[in-house]
Parts: C-alpha cells; sequence; structure tokens
C-alpha cells in the first residue's frame, strides 16, 4: 500500500484498534488491577462471555501481551512486561472517560 | 445489568470502544494533526475510504467529539474541547505502540 502521510503510522493503528476491540479494555483493566484466573477475569467484566474471554486471551497471548499459564490443576494469565506498560494508557483513557461523560450535550451540527 | 464489579466503569468502557473502532484512532489522530478538511483527513490516512470516513466523522459529531461545519462551499471538521482532550490518550497509545512493536518475540505458551 502506498505510504501517503509520513505522519500515518501502521504501529500506532495496530496499537490503537487493538486496545479498542469489544472487551479488550475492560480485560486488561482487570488484569492490572490483579486478576489471573480466568473465572475471576471473566466476573470483573459485566457481560463477558467464557467464549469471548478465551478468544481475547488467546488473541493477547499470540502477541505477547498476555502468558497462559498452567500451574497444578489451574490456568492463570498473567500480562508480560509489554503487558504491564500499558497501564499509561489505561490512565489516560480513564480520564478522558470522564471528560467525555461529563460534557455538554453537543450542539446540532451546523 | 448487575453490577458484578465496583471497578467496572461504564464510561472507560465507551470511550475506549469508541478510540478503538476501527480507523477512528486515526482519523483522530490526523485531525490532532491540525486536518480539517474532509480531502485531507481522508489521504492522511492510508486505506480509507471515503464512505468510512463520513461514517465514523458523523459518530464523533454525535457524540460531541467533532463540530461539522459549513463554510461557505467547503464542510470543515473540527475537534470540539473534549475532542482535543484526547491528545494525552493519543501520546501515551503512540509510546504503547512503539513498546509493543519493539518486543521480543512472545514465548510459546506453556
Amino acid at each position: 500500500m502506498e505510504e501517503r502521510d509520513a505522519d500515518y503510522c501502521p504501529h500506532f493503528h495496530r496499537a490503537i484498534e487493538l486496545i479498542g476491540r469489544r472487551w479488550t479494555g475492560a480485560i486488561l483493566q482487570s488484569m492490572l488491577g490483579g486478576q489471573t484466573r480466568f473465572s475471576d477475569i471473566r466476573d470483573s467484566v459485566p457481560g463477558l462471555s467464557d467464549r469471548m474471554l478465551a478468544e481475547r486471551l488467546k488473541e493477547l497471548d499470540e502477541i505477547g501481551v498476555v502468558n497462559r499459564c498452567t500451574e497444578t490443576r489451574d490456568v492463570n494469565y498473567y500480562l508480560t512486561d509489554v503487558g504491564r506498560q500499558i497501564q499509561p494508557v489505561m490512565d489516560s483513557v480513564a480520564v478522558w472517560a470522564e471528560q467525555l461523560a461529563g460534557q455538554a450535550p453537543p450542539l446540532p451540527s451546523t
């Protein structure tokens, strides 16, 4: 594909769409909060199904954000180094989420 | 829906999935870079079609992140106050995108 703009960064594009994929942000938030067990992560995100959680954890594992560890009978999921490095992103999104929620209703378009 | 976890924040969930919607991050990045004309925004994001850009701008307008302004013959799009407040989110995603791209390939799962 032709590169039409030097400012456009495929890494940025990939990262932001990964983070915003349905449920992924909430799953990462839960894991940053310390959850490691499948059932605990699932229970911390209202509406998240087993199937969707398994799919998202598999994706995050494949790109190196999450490690899947089998310990005795349990399966646990841990954030990798680069997974933990996402904390500032989550913090800035949380701030902006409140700004977005707190703004006055938008004026009609002209 | 039952609230199962006090840490779960619907505002956060809404914001992060908005930001990560396909093309939205790149569009916001382009507008933060100063683009206001439809064709200029489109041309700054490789692969973005007129139809998708129009759809995303409409969504962003409806939630108050973007204002659509008709000026003489041109239509321009401007970030609102809360739209511009997304800059720190974009900055932190850009940092993490490079960390993600630069990491060693993930080890196979255990």
